[in-house]
């Protein structure tokens, strides 16, 4: 098991994760990489980072999807919409590695997405290794 | 593999199972904890419950963002929003374990979800040991 | 780790491929098959084929939800609604394997979910053994 830390920025964006991961499989030959993100106003999703207004797109979705403000939880803690939007889209993915590499299709890539920032955000990362 | 039941009372409700996952996985070391649910119209969450009102959020929010009995499967089974709900949630989560206890975040706890209830819903438990 | 592809014929479509996954678990034992779309454009979910009613429901609520044509990225390449979608379903599965056999529910088939097609989609398959 291994952790990092990422700190963001805005209360809501996508941060491409994919290169930090990539850098924690290498020592694996062949598993399942499975990431957990520990939060329940965040959640972590593949998508494609070739074109960066992507992200921005997932994100303005989302805003427009889920508004703010207007839920019980709102009462005690402004941020009902950021914890709607983590179950929508989860808090872990699982991808197979090959090798030492992530088996990642030519358009896909990893972000976290944060849902109430800016914060300090942990990720936690299992290899489960394959015979 | 473990597996258990739970009895849900309404049509749509978050029921928080942590506890009951928690006892599953005591006598592991290090692992990733599966948790699945074999149903169509039900799903699995991670969120907050430390106020009661979120998982009632997040049942509004479904309720409205998928209406009841506008669908081509209502004509057969009146409950294509509860598929649909199923579909947006997904039906398995996975934690890492780390001597015997889930490695969840402070605000985050298991839910199981219903869309189609009162029902006896099945839970599948695995844990998978990393060495 | 095994693959397979599949020819998808619409622009949106919710495609059964429950068989062929049942196909290649056969010769395991106990387990989690691992299922990875490594597309940003598509998805995998489990939900009901007993009604063929029931994808097309889902095709039909995800594309009133994501509305084409409106994004940022559709400057670019126009299938902003197909990347956005991808996020909301996901792109993996995960299911119980017991003495070579997925531990689906009664009611649940695996689907890929096709979202910017046709196109030839890989499938990524791998079982986690379980002791």
């Amino acid at each position: 098991m291994t952790e990092f830390f990422i700190q963001t920025n805005k209360r809501e964006e996508l941060i491409d994760i994919t290169a930090l991961i990539e850098e924690k499989v290498k020592g694996f030959n062949n598993g399942i990489a499975h990431i957990f993100v520990p939060h329940a106003t965040a959640g972590i999703t593949i998508n494609e980072n070739a074109d960066p207004n992507l992200p921005v797109d997932i994100t303005n979705f989302l805003n427009r999807l889920v508004p703010k403000g207007k839920w019980l939880h709102d009462r005690i803690d402004n941020n009902a919409d950021s914890h709607i939007k983590a179950s929508i889209i989860g808090n872990s993915v699982s991808i197979p590695v090959k090798e030492g590499k992530l088996q990642l299709g030519t358009w896909q890539d990893i972000f976290l997405c944060e849902f109430d920032g800016p914060r300090r955000r942990k990720i936690i990362i299992n290899v489960i290794q394959l015979k």
